[in-house]
């Protein structure tokens, strides 16, 4: 405990200089999206490098992929200790509308102890944060209580197209006794929270045709079957009125919450009321026997996400159209598999398929649900560390979006995966006027620090 | 009867003549939905003016409205008979794709027989045709069997904007025993069609709204009423798995098909294979207990026209959308009353409404249904008037679409309608190379003629 004193007071005398290094890094605009800052993603990737250079990390290096670079890095010398492997990402989402930022995106700068800029808190502060908890480390002590691997890519924003396979072909160099990523938010301001479960997604479409072309409804209407009557039926048959999904075998592999589970999540401030006003919805709907925070992290759904045929203008056009059509998208739970689900889809809407129309069912990209059980030991250390600097108890909780890089070192890597944020949900990540509290980057550089001890004799 | 072999002479004498002033009255292309051809309008209402004083019609008139002229006359001096409004109208389609012409379309040519040219058959060439059988009886006779009045209008083609209010503000000018109309079909080559109903229209959008913008479905999925959820199960509650419609009281003021009606459709040549094809469709689908043609002609349809919500572009988009709807049109039958049916929707919707989201229900235009029944003796009278020249069996039928003036002349004027036409359902009404087979033409000369003396004694 006194390393993690010493640490303390070297974060607290570097404060400024690190604020400075912050900005600095913030301060390059590496937008994945945007062919025309390539040579800034570049320049970002080399200014990491470059921080992790100074830190005292080893075998650095900006490595070439078929998109933009991947910076990875390590220290191993912690014999009989396990390995973290520290996954972020450097990449940024684009601007626009430029016209809404208080102060220029790429000229970050601290109002009220909150950096604002591109960037700063989704994720080059909190990639920034571990980079300085190394340093630390590493300087105060010549050495880390963990071996450590980093991962940083600059393609988390345009859904991390080229990191599978980098994975995949370094799977030996990766491996890891635990993922450790900070891209994600508190429950609450003050409220920290390891999320330990997310979902997955897959998806079809649905494609239904009737007659070769649209046809009039005068001539042709009562005696050819209509391609939106056959999709809706298709679409009702899906739920009950209760938003119960009726495919056949849909819930078979959901694993059920524990009751651990169900006490945490009854344990958290749910504002119902918040929630209501934040989607801007009269009253909440979903399956009869969970709570929202159950029904949105723990149960499957089956969405529809789009709708379309024959006539969408304004006023009037009767016709019978010759198609319609259906996206759906399923948000996943452990240990459902997508490529099952798929299967029953498939069923599904095969046995419930209307006379006179012809269907066809293409699949979207699969993405498995994940999950680090909630009782994990690498998942309690991680809300107890939080619990040293914050004072309010570590919230468990899952997410129902999906991230499919999480997915990916479960499934390649077969590694636990914590996810332990510092941001918050309102510091408008995708937004103008990004920005990044920080308090709780003091907090995290501390967290970390004690998380990395708390860990050192974890062994699977 | 010596009265239409004279007719018959003068017909087969003049036909030269006839054939170029049907070429000229073509040639003005009267495309009434284009405004640069709006001096066209007024040419082809003075052409028609000229030829109709030179026929020894009376009191021509050339009328503003609001938007194309309309062009009036009449004969009454058959004392003691009964009065036929003649409708037609003289504006045309477009011609675009000019360049799938064979010859150009305001320069009229005959091949083979056939007239080509816009307008040929739909509805100028049929106007024409009216125009020489009543200057054949004037000259022949110097007297028309039955008064005979005249409204031929210009915008058909665009809705008939103005025909309605005109109407109203001239019914007692207007009044007449029966309206006749020469714009329809035969049922098939050489095989003359009296079509004495036809279906109504009404319609309703529904707009369902949840959120207040699209959510992302990770974050509330599961929790959140799905507007397309909840339109889909509305849309497929209209209907069973038979076509059959659900709404409660859809049916109760249809007006049973008669066994006459039932055996007179049942004898007409049905091409099912042929209907299929032309639909592009492997099989028809349609409400149990009818044919094809009963389904079509006088069973009321309740069509989805259109259906929109949430993400319709390529590949995938995982939202909860905020918003859905459906464009529904409903063909009546007699005597369905359009106002009362958007009242039966309504109900419905709302004893369907799910759970989670705001509908909205909003109106479309409302056109009544047409009937004049089957066995009413000026429809009786048309058939066999037909048989005079066409070698088959006079076809009594129905049509699925809606022609609202139709209605209007049964609504304000009271009267029946009799609906013989002489184009061909393949002539390319509003398409190009539009044509009139001009055996028809001459045959109709002769029909019409008959028609008018046929009925010289009916009385309501």
């Amino acid at each position: 405990m006194d390393q993690l004193k010493q640490l303390d007071q070297f974060f607290a005398e570097n404060r400024e200089r690190h604020l400075e290094e912050m900005k600095e890094f913030i301060s390059i605009p590496s937008i994945s999206s945007l062919s025309e800052h390539k040579p800034d993603m570049r320049k970002a990737a080399d200014h990491l490098a470059n921080l992790l250079k100074k830190a005292g990390m080893e075998n650095i290096q900006v490595r070439d992929t078929a998109g933009h670079p991947v910076v990875t890095a390590d220290w191993l010398h912690a014999e009989n200790r396990p390995t973290v492997l520290v996954y972020g990402h450097y990449d940024v989402q684009p601007v626009d509308p430029i016209e809404l930022w208080d102060s220029e995106p790429f000229k970050p700068e601290i109002r009220d102890n909150i950096m604002y800029g591109r960037g700063s808190s989704d994720d080059k502060g909190q990639v920034f944060m571990h980079v300085k908890v190394l340093e630390a480390m590493l300087q105060t002590e010549e050495k880390l209580p963990v071996n450590v691997k980093l991962l940083v890519e600059g393609e988390e924003e345009i859904g991390s197209v080229h990191l599978d396979g980098f994975i995949e072909e370094h799977k030996e160099e990766l491996a890891a006794d635990l993922v450790l990523i900070s891209d994600t938010a508190l429950y609450a301001p003050g409220k920290p929270a390891v999320c330990y479960a997310l979902r997955g997604l897959t998806g079809v479409q649905i494609n239904v045709s009737g007659a070769k072309g649209d046809l009039h409804s005068g001539i042709y209407g009562g005696g050819v079957q209509n391609p939106i009557h056959a999709l809706a039926d298709i679409l009702a048959s899906f739920h009950d009125e209760h938003g119960t999904i009726k495919v056949e075998g849909f819930y078979d592999s959901v694993r059920q919450l524990t009751a651990e589970e169900r006490a945490a999540f009854a344990e958290l401030d749910f504002d119902e009321e918040g929630i209501k006003s934040e989607a801007g919805v009269t009253e909440l709907f979903g399956e009869e026997g969970f709570t929202y925070l159950e029904q949105t992290w723990a149960r499957p759904t089956l969405e529809v996400n789009g709708v379309f045929g024959g006539f969408a203008g304004e006023g009037i056009k009767t016709v019978l159209p010759a198609k319609a059509g259906a996206k759906i998208t399923c948000r996943l739970v452990p240990d459902q598999d997508p490529y099952e689900i798929v299967k029953l889809l498939r069923q599904h809407i095969e046995a419930n398929k209307p006379a006179g129309v012809d269907i066809e069912v293409t699949e979207f990209d699969k993405g498995k649900p994940f999950i680090t059980p909630m009782d994990h030991p690498l998942i309690q250390a991680a809300g107890r560390s939080y619990e040293t600097q914050y004072n309010e108890k570590t919230a468990y909780i899952r997410a129902g979006g999906s991230i499919p890089i999480v997915s990916t070192f479960d499934e390649i890597l077969g590694t636990p995966v914590v996810m332990m944020g510092f941001g918050l949900s309102t510091e408008n990540f995708h937004a103008p006027n990004e920005h990044f509290h920080l308090e709780n980057f003091d907090k995290g550089l501390r967290v970390v620090s004690d998380y990395f001890h708390e860990i050192k004799d974890y062994s699977k």
